[in-house]
Parts: C-alpha cells; structure tokens; sequence
C-alpha cells in the first residue's frame, strides 16, 4: 500500500525550481571538500537575518545544531530544563551525554507558562511553536524566560517558526545567552537535505564552533550548502508555500472540530487533535488502515491524540474522508 | 592566488558521471526525509563486501563513525589507545567526550609494533594505512591485535586501504569485537559528499546504531545516498583511478627520494617526506609561496616533515618543479 504520509511533518512542495538550478555541475566537484565555514551561505543568512556571519552556526539539520549545544552549554554539573511534553531528542541527547535534566510540567491545556522557567538555576531548552502541540510563545514571553536566566543557556528551538509564530532571533543583539534553532527541513522543503542552523551571540556560536570543529567540521555537503543558498535566493517560493499550508491547517482545524474533535491552536505545519468518539491509537490505527499515517505518541497524557501533517490540498482532503468513515462508523467502541 | 592543494588528501578525480545519471531529479524530492536505514546502499555495499546489511552503518563521512564509535564504547572508565603519530581526530574526541587516553609510541622508522597493542585493556583505535605515515600493517598483524585484545573494541581505520593496503574487513566474521572504519571522501572522490561507512559484527554495528538514532538518524543527506550506490554501481572507475594515483605516488616517491629526500613507504595516496637540504616548515613556507600547499605538523617528532597529497600528473610535475627550485637556491639554510 502506497501511504499518504502525514506523520513525520514534511512539506508536501519540492524544493524551489531554482534549487535544480544552483546544484546543478555539481557533482563533478565533490571530489573536493565542502567549506566547513559555510562562508557564502553565512553571509546569505546574515543579510536575511539582519546579524553577523559571526552570530551564525550551519549544522546537518537541527539534531546536530542541538547536539553541539548540548555538548557545549551541558554537563554534569549543568544540567538542562523543557517542558514535559516537547519535543523527544531532548530527554535523548540528556540520557546520551550523562546531562541532569528536569521536565517542567506544561498546563492542562497543554500551554507553557513561562514564569515556571524564570531563575532556574540551569539551561533551558523551549520548542517555539512547541511539539507536538503546536502551541507558540510570545517574544516577549521568551524575552523574560532569556532574561531571568543570565548565565544560562536559553535555547529556543524555532523548527516551525515559519507557520504562524513570531521569531524571537532579534532578541540576539540584547541578550548573549540565546540560542535560536532552525532547520530547512519543514518551511523549506529540504528534509532531504540536512540543514540547520544556529543563530546567538559571537561568544555561543565560538563554542559550538568549537564542538563543531571537534566532531565533523565538513558536516554538511556541497550540494546542500547550494540548495541552502538557493533557499534564501528564493524566499518568496517559500513563503507563498508556508501561506498554502496555513490557510491549509486551518481548514482542517476548522473541519476536525466541527467534527467533535478537541484541536490545539497549532502554529506549527500540523494539527494535534483528540476526538470525542475514538481513543488516539484507535483512530492511529484506523487511519493506517485507510492508507493515512499520521503520529500518535504513546506516552502519558497525550495517548488520546494524534498529530497530524498539514499535506498538499488534496492529501488532506483524503484525510478527512478516512475520519470521517472512521468516526461515522458504528462499531467504533472509544 | 590559485593554489595547487595537495593539503588534504582529497582525489584528483571528480565521482564517475554515473554519479550525475544517479542524483539526476533528486533535488525533486528534497522535501522528503532520507532513509535512515540507508537500505538500498547497504544493500549493494554488503553485496560487494561479502558481509550482510547487519554488519553496516553509515554514516556522515568517516569522522561521525569514529564520534559514534568513541560514544557507544568508550567511556570515563573505557578508555582507548592509539599510536603517538597517527590521525588527529582521535585525541580530540577523547578531549571532548572525557575519555582517558593513552598514545603508544612508534618507532624511530614511524613503525607500528602490534605487540605494543596486545593486551591493552583499553579500546584501541589504529589508522591503517596510518596518518600521516602511510605505513601499513599487515591483515595478519592486524588479527593479532584483535585477538590478543577480547572484550576491548578494536577500531580499524581504512580510511585509505584503496590505495595498496590489505583490508582486514574479512576479519569481521571471525572477530566480534573488530570495526572497520571506512570512508568514500578519497578512493571514491566523494569528500564533498560526506559518506563513511562502519563494518563489524551485528552486535557491535547495533551499539553504533543506538548512537546514530539517538544523535542524528537523518545525517546522510538523499543526494550522497544516490552518490554512494552510484560508486558501488561504477567501481571500475574508482579501482583505475586509485591504480593511477598508486603510479603517480611511487614515480614522485622516486623523483623525491633522488633529490635527498627521506620518504615513508606510504601505501595511501600521499607521501610522508622530508629534505636533507631544507626544514619542514620551511620547505613548507616556500612550497606556498610558489603556490602548492602542503601539510606540516608543528609536531615534536614529525615537523621535519611534509605530508604530500597525490594529486593529477601535472600538479605533481609542478610540485616536483616548485621542490627543484626551492632545494637548488643556494641560500637555503636548514
């Protein structure tokens, strides 16, 4: 069975045409290493960016980027804060690297409450709009979470930035204790790739560099530091494409409610929603069955949801058919 | 100034054109994730090896598989050896990660002696060829070594066995406790592509994949994933241009060797040399200036010397010239 694969938060564009264009006689040179200071793409993302080629780190995708900050800012002695329910690498890379860490409770309502973070006493790590609920902070909120920690490492994990939050990377140039994390995977159609990037003060990004040139200075490719400069090139191709898949997300959102399902306010390029009639790995399931996967989590207090890819129109348009089928059917015991 | 590198090992060749057939619409697809499995890769690499898809791991070049390899079995109280002149990453893992290290000198000829390995109680790592020697051990040296060091990892790197060494890789049946270390940035003129591969026993391949999900299951990009087949599907190509840098190598090892010079049997596609008539750094300093870099280590014990890149016929005439030269100036002064 071909699937109509909603569960690992791609984008369902291709890369911008120009993207062929750029790469192209490449690879008659990859006989030759890549620029491990990713020199031209830097100055691209500085421009972009309005900071330094000094405020800025290029790693393969995001995992890496937080892997070189876990090592850097982390250790024994230092240990590291998020919220329990986020993103999974981070209790991964704590376990990895011997790094102390502690789960702050998120609400009920699954929203994080950023006086719980002030004065911690440790690193913090945040996903802004936070995974898997989509949920987002506010700049200012982040302003006060990055200012009642001096000292510490704040890292704001911005891999969905591009849905509908607002980056906190102007924060930089105040506080030299911000890390921003993005990745080119989901906005910019270049999971395939493996991009990622750091963004923070001169003195963070010199100790990442540090790890960096540590552990595998030529991490990133000659082919995808091209696509990554094709990236900014065309922004535009990506920003109509992140417009498609919000006004997408928000139909969907719309459609599933009214369809009784409980749906966080995601900012983010997927849904997470819990229906009223069927058990999260139920529905999991059924949707499996119907050809659709999308990402359930088997962990306490989110095991009645689902998250769910915003795909092209007519991916989830076959979405919605399946749910529909599923939660009309009678023999659905919750 | 366009200088003629012969710095950093890379292949005068670019990739077979097959390459270009293989990625050809690739960038298509750069949207989607790459397989973390690396199914189809390691598929036709166990083909060609003679060992199963279990006994492979890829990875992000060869360096990731030495970070993965320093994670997964070494630790504050598993520390690793190595001989005191050999590839310079290996300390600087054990630095970053804090793993106790020891180096075993070589000899006064850069000789390897295994009967310094056996027994050790620790990991031990050895580059064979060795860097920046090229000096190589024996298939049956290298056993001795594994055998005489059960329940302690032996990690071989073949980073440039292509060249006129023996691989050990058919040892990997008999011995549980041995990694091969390889990589495609030389032989295979895939340095701008980061490709590097591990070959073991199940169980030790299994460790290296617990590092590799929980670190950066993604880190082989969908491109250099094609590009890797793509070099199983050509070999040919790559066997004929390592047998030219081979003849290019043992022709300039004679030229050099009538000029003065002292010179390693290097079995990998460099040469390890020194003057009678000229310092290291010096010879060095002016080989730069006549636009041919080289490298030097500012290194107790080897700084006499000058590690050589083989490079295509006519750099290695220019640099043969650019050595003439620099060696008849009457005001040389060692």
């Amino acid at each position: 069975m071909k699937y109509i694969k909603l569960n690992t938060n791609e984008s369902p564009f291709p890369p911008s045409p120009h993207v062929a264009e750029r790469i192209s006689g490449e690879e008659a040179r990859l006989n030759l290493y890549p620029d491990p200071a990713c020199s031209e793409l830097a100055a691209a993302a500085a421009a972009a960016l309005g900071v330094g080629p000094e405020n800025l780190i290029f790693t393969n995708g995001s995992d890496e980027l937080l892997n070189f900050a876990f090592l850097a800012f982390c250790d024994a002695e230092r240990g590291i804060v998020f919220p329990d329910i986020t993103y999974g690498l981070y209790p991964v890379l704590c376990e990895m690297y011997g790094i102390p860490y502690r789960k702050i409770p998120v609400g009920a309502d699954f929203g994080i409450n950023p006086q719980d973070f002030f004065g911690i006493g440790q690193n913090v790590v945040i996903a802004n709009p936070n995974a898997p609920t989509g949920l987002v902070l506010s700049v200012s909120d982040i302003e006060l979470i990055v200012r009642e920690n001096p000292g510490r490492v704040v890292i704001v994990d911005e891999a969905y930035i591009a849905f509908g939050g607002e980056s906190c990377v102007g924060l930089i140039k105040k506080y030299d204790n911000l890390l921003v994390a993005r990745t080119f995977s989901k906005s910019h159609s270049l999971a395939g790739a493996r991009l990622g990037m750091g963004i923070g003060s001169a003195e963070l990004i010199g100790y990442l560099n540090k790890v960096k040139y540590s552990f595998n200075p030529y991490s990133i490719n000659r082919i995808t530091l091209l696509a990554g400069l094709a990236a900014f090139e065309d922004e535009n191709y990506y920003i109509e494409n992140c417009k498609e898949v919000i006004a997408t997300r928000e139909r969907v959102k719309a459609e599933i409610r009214a369809l009784g399902f409980t749906v966080t306010d995601s900012k983010a390029n997927f849904l997470f929603a819990k229906s009223d009639r069927i058990g999260g790995r139920k529905l999991y399931d059924k949707l499996r069955q119907c050809g659709v996967l999308v990402r359930h989590f088997d962990v306490p207090g989110i095991s009645d949801y689902n998250r769910i890819t915003i795909g092209s129109k007519s991916q989830m348009e076959a979405f919605l058919d399946a749910v529909r089928n599923i939660i009309n059917d009678r023999e659905i015991i919750k």
